[in-house]
């Protein structure tokens, strides 16, 4: 096992640990009954409150963001609930399945892998549905799969004007890398994970809840403990926890949670949005696809496609020669994509270095000409601060 | 936040950490879908069936070790199926309560708070069974909030003879402390939690599942996702996870289960044995008395009853005086017990300090003279290697 190697992350999660969240991370536990904890979970609470841009609740969940997502839904509705999912990638069809397996009936809204949801589609059913029985819309924000981000202000729009259906959206890979101003855009439940924007590695989540999404919470009968939200409420009240969490994880968030309130919200998503332009446009100087429609890339991810070239094969190259590991494609798309993450404790240097890592394979496999790499280069430095 | 101080963990989890798991958790994250993650769940898994004395699979979950006795009862049973719950103390309170929420029958079989439960009660409830509609017996082995053990090779004898009815047992507190041989005792479901015998923080928690449970698992109705023990063994085929696990709780998983195979299970279950026998045999010499019968003590921790004395009181002035963490009662035992977790990490030295910090506190209040804290001392000693 070569886990001691200098590899740099470029997947979308885990993503790279500053070595300040490291040590963090290596701190001797503490009880988690201890007043010193509950003065971390109070610290933790109002930063997470300040990185969603919301006064409600923000709940810490021990689990992955399919977890929170999971405990999104099931904690404010109830069996037969009529539900629309939007659904364009991997992680839209998840939440699509559990939605299922609990009994709701799904109205799915689909669009083609790579391309985003259409905001009009939420528009017609929301408004189609006079009788207000749609309790939730079910989406994903930043669709980690395609590299596509959809228009959830849009959306969440649409689902105000309905004033009865819940917003439960994930923004795994948009929380931390692109605006979510909750409150702003009156997003009910929100779920999101450490091992991405928020620069920790994998082993907590966060739901936001609304007091909208509380109140149905009342209401809900589906069978739930572990990822039941309303007990986490109750723990919140005095800064604790229903069920032991992952202690050391806190310790790592909540220095990262001060390294993000440093660099200030608006640098955050402006380092993501010069990072996602100066990675798509010399993609583009390579001679290669970007997977997802130009419009609606995401802040975090970019999904490549290689055309004849296998992109398993391409980033196993990447990785013995650069160290530098790449996400592949998932299902369908494996062997035909390969994704670059840029989420999280990345500077430019890391794109200035991963866009000279594929330009070199390419060009060693003869696919393009040192002009076309000298073009890629000036094409991302346009964006980047090194300019 | 005093969370940088020298204070010595002595409550049944989060327990020490050694430096080198530590180290270990320190390390920057990899791919959880890279070969070397692979590798490392190979190797984990194949030391967790060591511990857990079995060829049965063993899960890894993030999450706490409720949600591990939670997947093991959502993953086997259905709705309406009747199952028998041991009840004497706040565990078996929560997994009845779990069993409730998701509409299993269950039939109690209770004992009081620092009683253990009769095992001739299960024998009783089991052989009457002549339909065999029992489908599973849930209870706790250590029961951490009294410090208890109950007789589980007893019971799970029982429940064998039954041989329809699986077991689903709570060993947090026991596994890594005491014998829990798997496959001898033929126990179908056990679930444990990294922050206690195994010496890493919180966050992971572990099932083993045997080939009984899993055939009960085909017909398992109840719904479920993230705890959904099936998708876990799909992907522990490819020493996978379905969804984002823990990644650096994995890196120091590694590495304590390697400290606890150099110490070997004897070696650790004999120091366990050793430390239960020199708290309890002090703590009578102190005049105090222990909460729970003492034939039937847990090697993890020892209830401490301190009738007129205000436990809270006592735990805060041995935290102030001596940086040691004792945990408090739980429930109605709140001010009324103290608990001494010697659970995991802990040494004689560990012992022999928390001995005189005990006696040092009541002998500042005058409950004890200098002989008394002596013979404690003298008592304690007889059992230790520093003998």
């Amino acid at each position: 096992m070569a886990i001691q190697q200098k590899l740099s992350l470029m997947i979308p999660g885990p993503t790279p640990v500053p070595e300040k969240v490291l040590q963090a991370l290596s701190k001797h536990p503490i009880g988690h009954r201890s007043k010193d904890f509950q003065d971390l979970v109070e610290v933790t609470t109002k930063n997470l409150k300040w990185l969603h841009q919301t006064k409600n609740d923000v709940i810490t969940i021990t689990g992955s963001g399919t977890a929170a997502m999971e405990a999104g839904i099931i904690s404010t509705l109830s069996k037969g609930d009529k539900v629309v999912c939007g659904e364009n990638g991997k992680f839209g069809e998840r939440w699509v399945k559990i939605a299922r397996e609990y009994g709701l009936e799904v109205i799915t809204i689909k669009a083609e892998w790579g391309s985003p949801l259409n905001p009009k589609n939420f528009k017609k059913i929301l408004e189609e549905d006079k009788q207000k029985q749609i309790k939730a819309v079910i989406l994903t924000h930043s669709e980690t799969s395609t590299g596509v981000i959809n228009d959830l202000k849009t959306i969440s729009s649409h689902i105000q004007e309905h004033s009865k259906a819940l917003s439960i959206v994930d923004c795994v890979t948009s929380l931390g890398a692109c605006n979510v101003p909750v409150d702003d855009w009156g997003l009910d439940i929100v779920a999101s994970g450490s091992q991405k924007g928020y620069m920790i590695p994998p082993g907590l989540s966060f739901v936001s809840v609304s007091e909208k999404a509380w109140e149905a919470a009342k209401k809900s009968c589906l069978p739930k403990f572990y990822l039941n939200l309303k007990s986490y409420k109750k723990s919140l009240a005095s800064n604790s926890n229903p069920y032991t969490p992952a202690v050391n994880l806190v310790f790592a968030l909540d220095e990262s949670l001060k390294m993000m309130k440093e660099e200030g919200l608006e640098n955050i998503f402006a380092r993501h949005n010069r990072h996602k332009l100066a990675v798509s446009s010399a993609i583009k100087a390579l001679n290669l696809k970007l997977f997802a429609d130009e419009e609606h890339l995401s802040p975090s991810i970019t999904a490549i496609e290689t055309g004849e070239i296998d992109a398993e094969e391409f980033r196993k190259t990447i990785k013995n020669k650069f160290d530098i590991l790449l996400a592949g494609g998932q299902d369908h798309l494996k062997g035909k994509i390969f994704r670059v993450g840029h989420l999280g404790y990345i500077n430019d240097r890391d794109i200035i270095t991963v866009i000279t890592a594929i330009s070199n394979a390419l060009l060693e496999q003869n696919k393009i000409s040192t002009q076309e790499v000298g073009e890629a280069l000036f094409a991302a430095s346009k964006h980047l601060n090194i300019n």
